[in-house]
């Protein structure tokens, strides 16, 4: 059974009834589930995390934004976090039995149907970008929902599917195949954030570091430590253990330990795998040799018997 | 879904059509999945290891044991593994959303059901014996078939179920709840196999190491290495990363390199998950953060209510 992750956000954050509506486009549809949703009404925004079989899923998908379009009206949105459309941004993470090239052709199939049945713009981003300055989301994001209307008679913004022109409530929308985003958190045993912010510096992409790390320093006054926080944009190019071993060495320059480090949210069990494997020393190890794999396997084997 | 894995032992290693008729009791049985199994010539024995739900897994091992009982002749049986009866041994284990205490309770169900209906002397070991000199299931196979007929007559070897008396042809069973056991080996960077002898009675129980780790030295001489190769009998007790550190620190001492280790055989995610929380000295996680294990929850969750 092949097995896409997405984690849609939606432009509204405050009112749960709403949120809910949209949800339930994806409630009791077969082979699709909610692993999880959250509102944050600061960010006036919510994510739902889906798994599911490819095509059911961005079935499912096309029906969320096609729900959010008729409840969400940007006009009157207003959040911290930066927007451009009542769908925002849908993107598609192999998990299981699933490459990153099967990925980008469900973002296609799903951005030119947004495109062309609902009239919203879609700008495909990260692996499936038509152009290099495109594969940035907070790089299509800039200018946000008010400034795209100017933006998009750009020549170099021309969205990859519907309309050259912003859909007057719903916005534009990204979609995009890309690796499972980890949030990843190092814990360092000093309340000094200039050695937080020199170790984030040292590890991350932009300024000299790892290519699939990005990192800032963070002050946790309450706790009186400091903290380097990551997002691990690709685990296995720039995997959790060696970005951890800088930091490490990084902070024993400094004379500061490190004093522990946290995962947000979900994680696939290969980012964990490859930790345990590095620090054994195992060479020869695959996810199948997991019973709980091997059973998730054997129970989607049935699941996909049954509903042929 | 609750998951309880077995990997019964049977005393026929050589003739496949009688381990496959032993296999077929287990075949396109609801809820009930063959992971693997295997025949060994030499110890004329073979191990066929299943995973299912606990009732439909205990009715299955129940014919198995009959169809061994029916196929095998101990009286005519040879192999270098120590044996002591047709079914020799079949071990419950815990997998998946069920405690060790159920999995006793289920090893008593199956030990009663062979012992009353086939006659056949049960001897409850492990987790489930009835004295701790039953535990160890090398006490008690000691003697083994043919030395039965005279052990079982002391009252301290008197079965927990079934006749006080060998079965002529089926010999005796024993059945237990236990920890899910990981074969690991560690290589050492020398082919000095007195260092490895060292290091293995420095970590295993019965000379003053880890309460859970059995280990001998081999001396991979093809390789030009020796190896430390260990049982961990339970990996959540004596976990895998301690071990792995105390090799690597003892090792250190005779200026010798670990150069690789290597895990057999499948594994509980559980077990992997705890090495690379140690590592990343992550405190607070769970095996519910794993995307996999999340999709297994929901996959199983809808086979019980479509079977319902």
């Amino acid at each position: 059974m092949k097995i896409v992750e997405s984690a849609p956000n939606f432009s509204e954050g405050r009112r749960e009834e709403i949120v809910r509506e949209i949800i339930a486009q994806a409630e009791g549809v077969k082979e699709v589930w909610i692993l999880d949703w959250s509102m944050d009404p600061d960010h006036n925004r919510s994510v739902v995390t889906l798994v599911g079989a490819p095509e059911p899923l961005i079935e499912v998908l096309f029906k969320m934004t096609k729900k959010a379009m008729e409840l969400i009206d940007m006009r009157v949105h207003k959040g911290e976090h930066p927007r451009m459309g009542a769908t925002d941004v849908i993107p598609l993470v192999p998990v299981m039995n699933i490459t990153m090239e099967e990925c980008i052709e469900l973002s296609k199939k799903l951005g030119k149907r947004i495109g062309e049945d609902l009239g919203i713009p879609v700008f495909l981003y990260e692996k499936s970008a038509s152009a290099s300055h495109r594969e940035n989301l907070s790089e299509i994001r800039k200018g946000e929902f008010e400034g795209f209307f100017e933006k998009i008679k750009d020549p170099l913004w021309k969205p990859d599917f519907g309309p050259a022109q912003v859909h007057p409530t719903a916005g534009v929308t990204a979609v995009g195949a890309r690796e499972y985003l980890i949030a990843f958190n190092v814990n360092l045993g000093t309340n000094r954030i200039e050695i937080a912010e020199k170790i984030a510096k040292a590890v991350r992409h932009i300024s000299g570091g790892y290519r699939y790390v990005k990192a800032i320093a963070v002050d946790l006054k309450e706790k009186g430590i400091v903290q380097v926080s990551m997002n691990m944009t690709n685990y296995k190019k720039s995997p959790l253990f060696r970005v951890f071993e800088t930091i490490k060495r990084e902070a024993e320059r400094y004379g500061v330990p490190v004093i522990g480090s946290e995962i947000i949210g979900m994680v696939p069990i290969q980012a964990m795998l490859e930790v345990a494997q590095f620090y054994l020393q195992i060479d020869d190890f695959n996810v199948n040799r997991i019973i709980e794999t091997k059973i998730l396997e054997i129970l989607a084997k049935k699941l996909e018997g049954e509903e042929k």
